[in-house]
């Protein structure tokens, strides 16, 4: 296949995509962003053009991917003529249906995975999810998705929205606890990185054995004494604390239905 | 060095470390446990003695590792003279003091890792974290320590319970949230094995970067409409919709400080 991609977009799911893309010998013809220092940071990566005008965007691409947040998306879209070539948003939340208002042929193609710009990732592994408005336009996604991907599966857009919510909890919010655990190590100026084998092997873990079996800690065995020790200790921090209460207990109930 | 330990305790973190410790030619000469399958699990691994009975408890012992749960350790240990030998704790929450009515010579050996029975542990990269009432015992815990990890640190009890707070949180939390996550996964028949690339991946960058800089999300962008679209598909789940609606708004709080 020599196909050529338009990217609307130039944040950290563009970078990475179209650098797959790229890598796997399709062309990338255009990058457009709203911010002109994206744009050019990811057109000189991949040594293509880059527009800042919604009006200016290539109109001879095979497939439009759109990697801009989703309440962006509506705004630029109106603004472009898509000749009802191949247009796919890459967004978990979004259903199949946005698109179908900006051209005739429409789908999703969204990578479960986080993106930052500066982390490469081999995206060989990396589960893509595609679904489109018809099935030739299914087999284009998955012919596309399973070069750069060993794992694409077709996924209609309420199950997509499943999966999106999985991801908050299992990444997002496994983050911000990981920020949570720093902020509270530097108040007794304790090195964050003492926490990584710690972390690490939480993660082996639940490769290994379901998540539900792999529980431990004070909550799941209610041990009341030290969870009152640990929320007098985090009463200066009272949004943590606020947290620790709220998931212990969740913790215990979950457990002991 | 050539020392025999007495293990109080058969748990997770008992089967673990006494295993390291027994392939570093440490001798281990008696397993304790209330519980007869776990006391006789242990001690056939480890091809030693064991016993259930507190009075029973081996006295030429050189250091006695108590690693049973903080609410039963004064219930168990009361009932032992330890003739002032070194009697060591493995808690993250329990002072230094909460063993000095049992003998004169005392200390902590914390491990700071989530132990499981099944799944075999490289002890080398662990950080163990020593205290002790006198220098003396000091000195022999970080050479204990040293012989089956890289990282052994002298730390205070209450930095030490500071630790324990943010690994409950880096740990306890973030496996119950993998845990949420295959709930909600499972009620749309998705298997979570699509989501451990991501998990990999959130705990890889933390490697790289700091947390506060890896946070990806809705909440971060505050999304409105993504943050309402996933409250309301979590509706049938009042539990996950509480932990969602605060942690969200906890992670948009900490990001607009």
């Amino acid at each position: 296949m020599s196909l050529n991609f338009c990217f609307i977009g130039a944040g950290n799911l563009a970078v990475q995509l179209s650098k797959a893309f790229q890598s796997k010998g399709f062309g990338i013809s255009q990058i457009y962003s709203r911010t002109e220092q994206s744009a050019k940071y990811l057109a000189e990566k991949l040594s293509t053009k880059y527009t800042t005008s919604a009006t200016e965007i290539d109109k001879t691409a095979d497939i439009y991917f759109v990697a801009i947040k989703d309440s962006a998306i509506d705004e630029v879209l109106k603004q472009i003529h898509f000749n009802n070539k191949l247009l796919v948003h890459c967004s978990g939340s979004l259903p199949l249906s946005a698109m179908e208002k900006y051209s005739e042929n429409f789908g999703v193609f969204y990578p479960l995975q986080t993106f930052s710009r500066v982390h490469d990732i081999n995206f060989s592994e990396i589960p893509v999810f595609v679904e489109a408005n018809s099935k030739k336009n299914e087999k284009i996604l998955i012919e596309i998705a399973s070069q750069i991907s060993g794992s694409v599966h077709v996924l209609d857009s309420d199950k997509r929205k499943t999966l999106h919510i999985s991801a908050v909890f299992a990444c997002n919010f496994v983050n911000y606890f990981y920020t949570i655990a720093a902020d509270i190590l530097k108040s007794k100026e304790i090195p964050f990185d003492v926490l990584k084998p710690l972390i690490l092997e939480t993660t082996k873990k639940i490769q290994e054995i379901v998540p539900e079996e792999a529980q431990t800690g004070p909550a799941i065995r209610f041990d009341k004494k030290i969870i009152d020790e640990h929320l007098k200790e985090l009463e200066t921090s009272p949004e943590y604390q606020q947290l620790y209460m709220s998931i212990s207990k969740s913790i215990f109930d979950r457990y002991n239905k």
